[in-house]
């Protein structure tokens, strides 16, 4: 609340207009099996998020919040209305052969986010969250978490949207070939984004930086969003700041990266939707926050 | 959510009636110097409460739900507008002395819970959220715990409102002396409540028993509405599948008692205000998690 307070400037924050952002990109990875999902979901999922069937949608609907839908990488050759079109690439590269993207790709990404959110501030939106659909980024997300921490990958990589355990092996296997394959610089966050992270990740670390940039709050919902803020604060420290994290997934990464980055969680009911539906399930203690500090605010205008 | 379609009958349970509950009640416990508040201020907070100005008033306005006020056992001679009369007594008798009320006084603010649960279902209320107020509740509500589990009460002892370490030491040394000599029979709920529980506690037990009996599900708060609730189990085990866990409380003893009853908390928060504010501030999760049955519902009535 006090560092609501601080990112507006006022005493009593206005975030009565709210947006999710949801970053789409496709992961060549899945061509290693790692994901529970055939990637063909990533652009089905575009299609209900459209439609306004999916879970963020509808609890996006249910606490007053607009979606926005920015493809910047999906395999989907043609994008429903609705969509946001910022396509870089059709999904990344094999990264277990080699490297996710080209740097300039990831650069490119980068700058959409950072886009993305300055129009976001234009628009009169005051509190943001940011989510992804992307078959396959938990894995490179881990890869990601794993280049820059030098943590192993078999103590971040979970278990995603419900793998079992050869597939998980699987994932970890791949995680670490990854790394090895390509080299990674972790001092240099856009060299492991382009390397082992994905389209839509590198989009949301554009993302954090913009909305910081233009005194935007972000709310950052589970591993994905929280890998790419992680790498936006290794671009830039001070965007910390502007940074709220909503729920703790079940991702065994999440934490090792809130704990890194310096925030807590506000939720704790074990989800694993991604979508921003975690971010979006904590806005309504946002708004019960400024509601304290308006009331104690109409206390203080009494002489109470 | 599967739980609140079972406790209401309905696929798509109706929970937009919400109410709050803040049952209160005076501890003579206090003269031993436990709380870090004088025990004035529960008073004071009865008389904030109507006037809308406390926090769970706050919070409640901001989530659409109505607060109930109800005096079990405060201090107050004169009670305000809009708080509801069912005092038993005027505050418990110190338990570091003798037993904080007698048997039959224990059985009637339970009887008034119960019946204040059933008004409720009558009103039409659909969702309840049950908090307290009552300066030195947590000392009672920590000998409560310690009795009914047998764990010692330097293990469950927390820091209430936020009391220096002496004040720490000797709110411990006070739950041990209360329990011997009080000796509460721990297989008897009543006779603990009765012997170091409170007039707030007994009447929270009470609401429990009461909502399970006309199928309102209950949000508990903290601390004292878990202890409250973790009686009710012990009275009639069949009520835990009524209850909903909201936030996790810094008291220690908290989550051992969620683990007990076999609850989950959805909100950590960190949060030590008590008041029902934990309960209220989750009642969006539970429109949350309505909003994602409805939609997938008309999901299957279109045939997707």
């Amino acid at each position: 609340m006090i560092r609501l307070a601080g990112i507006t400037g006022e005493v009593v924050p206005d975030i009565g207009r709210k947006a999710m952002v949801v970053f789409c990109g496709d992961h060549g990875v899945t061509a290693e099996g790692v994901s529970a999902y055939p990637p063909e979901v990533t652009g089905l999922m575009i299609h209900n998020f459209c439609k306004g069937g999916a879970a963020v949608n509808v609890l996006s609907r249910n606490v007053g919040a607009q979606v926005k839908v920015v493809d910047v990488g999906s395999s989907l050759r043609e994008l429903p209305d609705g969509v946001v079109d910022r396509k870089v690439r059709y999904g990344t590269a094999n990264m277990a052969v080699g490297p996710a993207m080209k740097r300039a790709e990831a650069e490119k990404a980068i700058q959409i986010g950072i886009e993305i959110a300055k129009d976001l501030k234009v628009e009169g939106v005051q509190l943001a969250g940011v989510g992804e659909m992307g078959i396959g980024n938990t894995t490179a997300a881990s890869a990601v978490a794993s280049a820059m921490t030098g943590i192993p990958a078999q103590e971040l990589v979970g278990r995603g949207t419900g793998i079992d355990e050869a597939t998980w092996q699987q994932k970890v296997e791949i995680v670490c070939k990854s790394l090895a394959v390509n080299q990674p610089d972790r001092v240099d966050a856009i060299d492991v984004l382009a390397k082992v992270g994905g389209l839509e990740i590198a989009a949301m670390t554009g993302f954090v930086l913009g909305a910081a940039s233009v005194r935007l709050p972000v709310v950052i919902d589970g591993l994905i969003s929280t890998v790419a803020a992680f790498a936006a604060v290794n671009l830039s420290s001070d965007v910390r700041q502007y940074l709220f994290a909503s729920h703790l997934s079940v991702e065994p990464a999440h934490r090792i990266l809130l704990d890194r980055i310096g925030l807590e969680s506000l939720i704790d009911a074990k989800m694993r939707l991604g979508e921003g539906s975690g971010a979006v399930l904590s806005f309504p203690m946002f708004d019960s926050a400024v509601a304290i500090a308006r009331e104690m605010a109409t206390f203080a205008d009494l002489g109470l």
